[in-house]
């Protein structure tokens, strides 16, 4: 089928060019000119066909948002706009109400797979009406890889960011699994073979996974990690579902630890420990300064022997 | 070549079996007189020839203890004794020592893959003497998962179970970050095919893995998990993991905030809670000791409209 | 001076009185007839006097909103508006950018001490513009506690709440260490006289503060606290804390600890915890149901000794 | 009564002084001898009258051993030891059952205060036999704060130091929620005067407490901590409080969470965010090395607009 994809940067020109190659038309417009096939969104979608299908590929928040309500503009009854980036489910909603006024549809996407999707497909998370998914199901089944699973229809719209969402979280968790797992080999040095002992669970063990796999490549390339610094960005994802969790009472101990330990690797030097610091110096009396002397408080000692 | 295995319960039953299977031939002993090969650990030591193997399969603790013990008493300069079981490294080290004085080997032996095991292979990350290792090589080369991996020398003896004790303590946060996933869905109720997200992301995702095969599985088989207690005990690896952490100053708060989660899992009633229950009842004055009544230190309220 | 005061539970009410025992003339409303000074809200603006001040005490959420909303229609250029409840900042900042356009003035007032408060004063956490926190210290003068302290102008409108909802967020942490400490001390059974211990620290103390205060007279009262369910309710502020948190990229470790562990408490059963039992049962083998089974991934055992 | 003190330093050598100031005899002992009563331990028990009390005051660990180890060999039947310093409560059950052996006693106590104990008096928690504790009674009313409290009986040996180790504990939580407290006020700047409101709620809030107020008078003298690193030790008894609480299976959360907070500050840059910043890079692919590139996994973006 025919249609148009909107963001043609890392993740959207590399989903055009899948589409394209399992035989479907792909009109692409980005805001670049050199790479865009038309000069505009309504250029786009003279090109497209009733019903139209147009995928926006663009940064969420603002970008996003400014997209769906230009299309919203220019698209007819019965067209229907996927919101493929990594929106915040409640976007989602507030999307589909405005456009149901005009009787656009709209279905919201989470797409995970990277770099590596072009070659092993997509794995998507779609939200919205089952017509509409019925209708796209020719473009998911392009996308997502080759096989059963790597697709699902979650539920109504939202679904599919808030699953896509959810999958970050539990990532988070689990590269923070890995990471402290590292640490601790490395710190105890009992194990001497580090990157041996990853290697060695690729295969039999129970933590076995495409994170693991990963880990071992990056291993092999700098085994000690030497050339990298502790310090993490983290997505919106992460901090949505931790609000999530903390709008529904759900305890959520480990993926928000994770998120915490990004948060502290991106500080130079923590506030909350210089706190720490100025209290255990307090013990210690007032001519007191330096970060030994809080031993006081909490560690009296003396000299003999 | 040949070897005895000590404790042919479900793990070493199947070690067993699988070595044998590999053309190894297995003597084994089981306190178990039916199952048992031999009536005692010196007929044991009768039966197989200088330069002995023995591999100890029988729980952590006292039990291993015993038998390192036993047949440090019965073995000969040149032997080594291989344990398998879970021990602490600490132990392992202390083991070695203690067989060092008679010349016996000793290699200490990380196990992974449970009842999968004698059709998958198992997982083994060995700790000890390099010339132990490689003349033991063609008994982990039948035990381990075929193709490459699945088997590390891991370093000095306490090696091996460290690094199962760590693969463990990773295990246990990439089961908690799966669950808390799992929870946050069901709690929000924006995905409705929540099984379905689950299926979808073994393919294409960052978070496939063994076991989130194993959670679809089990989703499978019971879709609202509601034939089950939330209810986890923990092995000792994942305490060991956190506790070897503690003396390493290595902060590991995904792995701790797991094992904690099970602590809580299998108290009916939260003594810490009942602490935060009381002070929250203190709030709001002697007469007052229904839990609600907490809000008045935390939040004013009145009546009016 | 003159104020009017909304909501006349248990907070409203009893600052109602603190307020006429200093000197000042309270006119009430409550929407309960029987402790209401007067009908209407507007029959209490007519029984005020330019400019006038009308102080908020009801519930936060949608009761607050509305009653400022209503005060808004009623409220001359020059008057005051104070909320005293526990709102969100966010909504404060909302209520004063409304309210401007009539030239009616908003201070927020995070107001902590519960049932105490009518005897000791209540701590006052302002925001708003100086002009307003000027015209208004008499009022704050008479709530508060005696001597220096026990009042801050925070900041502009919002300062107020966040304050306050720091606050909590702090009370939470030092609520649930001293939990934690209690639990422990029960669960190790080395020291006999937990009660005692609690009792001693009272004085000369690192931990000396009125939360232990609170918590020895609960132990008083119930030593073992037999009497309570490890149940606790988390108001709002304990949420918003967290939330503002990941909105600024804050780790904030004890504080979420302590929220988690109330929401943890108010579960029956532990959602996630049913996911690791259905993992560790799904290592054991399709056959395997039991809990104990799961033992098996992560603790091989056999039978021998 | 007369008593013998080994360690003069900052803690023993002001315990003395106390002790003299309320009429007591003190012997003391310092391997300095500039300030040491006696040239050795043999002389001190010389100089003491029978049945003999020494209190040592020297640091945890091996010096405490030692000198406990010393004493049996110099003390009669009869005599006590009080360890003073920051045991191991582990360690003052095996000295007791050492001294048990020549009928020497042994009285473990936890004693808090710092510099400030001197004047203010000392928290002391004692483990022992009730016979040596009543014996003692004078001495550590001597110590002890004036007023009720500031000393407990804690049970047998070992709760002296149990009791000081989970007090150290609960300061731990409690300083890092204030730490976390002040680092989001700060960092959300809605708050303008945040040392204001540290200091206003001294009086009247929940979480009012001897560490507010030394981190008001921190704040006094350095009101932005600019002076300080955010760099804290941690003493032995905060990894021992979550040692013992793994050894009995008691979830705590938050005051692990405030020892990894110590920890992490000591860290120049995260191992285990290294691993994460690793695998954020795998997701790019090969050549990609950048941490931002690592978005790619976790959030797709394009260029459209």
């Amino acid at each position: 089928m025919r249609i148009g994809m909107i963001g043609l940067g890392k993740m959207g020109g590399n989903m055009a060019e899948r589409l394209r190659r399992a035989g479907h038309e792909v009109v692409g417009y980005d805001r670049d000119p050199a790479i865009s096939d038309v000069g505009s969104l309504k250029e786009l979608a003279e090109r497209l066909e009733a019903p139209r299908a147009v995928w926006v590929m663009v940064p969420a928040g603002e970008p996003t948002r400014a997209t769906v309500a230009e299309l919203g503009e220019i698209l007819d009854a019965g067209d229907v706009i996927i919101d493929g980036g990594n929106s915040h489910y409640i976007d989602d909603q507030r999307h589909a109400e405005e456009l149901k006024a005009k009787n656009v549809g709209f279905v919201d996407v989470g797409v995970s797979g990277g770099v590596w999707g072009l070659e092993n497909g997509y794995a998507l998370m779609a939200g919205g009406d089952a017509e509409h998914i019925e209708r796209l199901m020719p473009i998911f089944k392009a996308l997502k890889p080759e096989g059963p699973d790597g697709f699902v229809h979650a539920g109504a719209v939202g679904a599919g960011h808030f699953a896509k969402m959810v999958h970050n979280g539990i990532e988070y968790g689990m590269m923070q699994a890995f990471a402290e797992g590292w640490e601790l080999l490395e710190a105890a040095d009992v194990v001497t073979d580090v990157a041996g002992a990853f290697k060695s669970w690729r295969h039999g063990t129970v933590i076995r996974s495409w994170l693991l796999d990963l880990m071992v490549r990056a291993l092999e390339e700098d085994p000690e990690l030497a050339g990298l610094r502790g310090y993490a960005q983290d997505s919106g994802e992460g901090r949505w579902t931790v609000q999530a969790a903390v709008d529904h009472a759900v305890p959520l101990p480990v993926i928000t630890a994770a998120l915490y330990a990004r948060f502290a690797s991106r500080q130079d030097d923590s506030p909350a420990m210089k706190v720490v610091a100025a209290l255990r110096n307090q013990f210690g009396g007032h001519a007191v300064t330096s970060a030994t002397s809080g031993g006081d408080g909490e560690s009296p000692s003396g000299t003999a022997g």
